[in-house]
């Protein structure tokens, strides 16, 4: 065993525990992004972007699949929407969608007025042109999600001002 | 803002947190390790491995930066090394090292009898050829916290009964 260093540790862990619950996912995420693009040839953009959104759509069907273990049935699409902006986004950003709205014609949008995996870049307009590539695998997310749930849907992101930023999903009607 | 559905809804939302806070990272490392092994030309495991393990440098590097925050110097190697097995180990793995060991003169092997990054796979001797591609990041993390803390190490792991794990570090005097 590890020698204890006492009752007082215990805070000390617990207090470290909660920090890494907020980077870990942050910090490989980020090296996931610089790896994808610094290995992709000719560094195509889409190619990233693309196997981003592949990454994370199979990790947003795992993920939906223990979240909704022990939950009843959702009764509608707006159920499931709801789920998302809340248990979903908490689960993973530690914070809720801060508006969701829907023309209920099968589109909606969810903004997030701090979008956690873009809050380490500077605010404002400056380096919005590389928010791309931390959102590609954020919308695989919902879209790996609303998948298992049933729901075909085409998911993009949208920044106008770091680190606001509006995901827009739209459902396909099979 | 996102309808409230009720206080017992809290509940709901903090257990699937807990949920999320266990698996995203373990998620994300599958998909990273699936991913790195599927691009790679004539799938050289070398060259795999060497990708997870600069990875988990990075990472480890970045998150000793945060938590090593606020906590006092450390008086020596070995007082390191039990921040590694408590602390450290806590915040990623949710255990802390279950055996450290040293032969005081720079060697240490941290024993970890269920390694997170393991569990998954079936127990025993089966599947014990696959283990080496999960433990790559994991021994970067060691060896980027290590770096981050002014130590030089050389890190592996060994696995002899799945999910039990030794990470040995070889210190290397400069």
């Amino acid at each position: 065993m590890v020698p204890s260093r006492g009752q007082s540790e215990r805070g000390k862990i617990i207090l470290i525990s909660k920090m890494a619950e907020e980077v870990l996912f942050e910090f490989l995420h980020m090296e996931l992004v610089s790896y994808i693009y610094r290995t992709a040839k000719n560094n195509e953009e889409d190619t990233c972007i693309s196997k981003l959104e592949h990454l994370g759509y199979r990790i947003g069907q795992s993920l939906i699949e223990r979240f909704t273990k022990d939950t009843p049935r959702f009764k509608d699409d707006l159920d499931i929407m709801k789920f998302l902006c809340k248990d979903f986004w908490t689960a993973i950003y530690k914070k809720q969608v801060d508006n969701l709205r829907t023309n209920h014609q099968g589109v909606y949008v969810l903004q997030d007025n701090r979008f956690k995996l873009l809050q380490q870049m500077a605010s404002g307009k400056q380096y919005m042109e590389f928010a791309p590539k931390y959102l590609a695998l954020p919308c695989g997310l919902v879209r790996g999600a609303l998948a298992n749930l049933g729901i075909n849907s085409i998911v993009t992101a949208e920044v106008t001002s770091m680190p606001a930023c509006k995901f827009q999903i739209i459902i396909q009607k099979t």
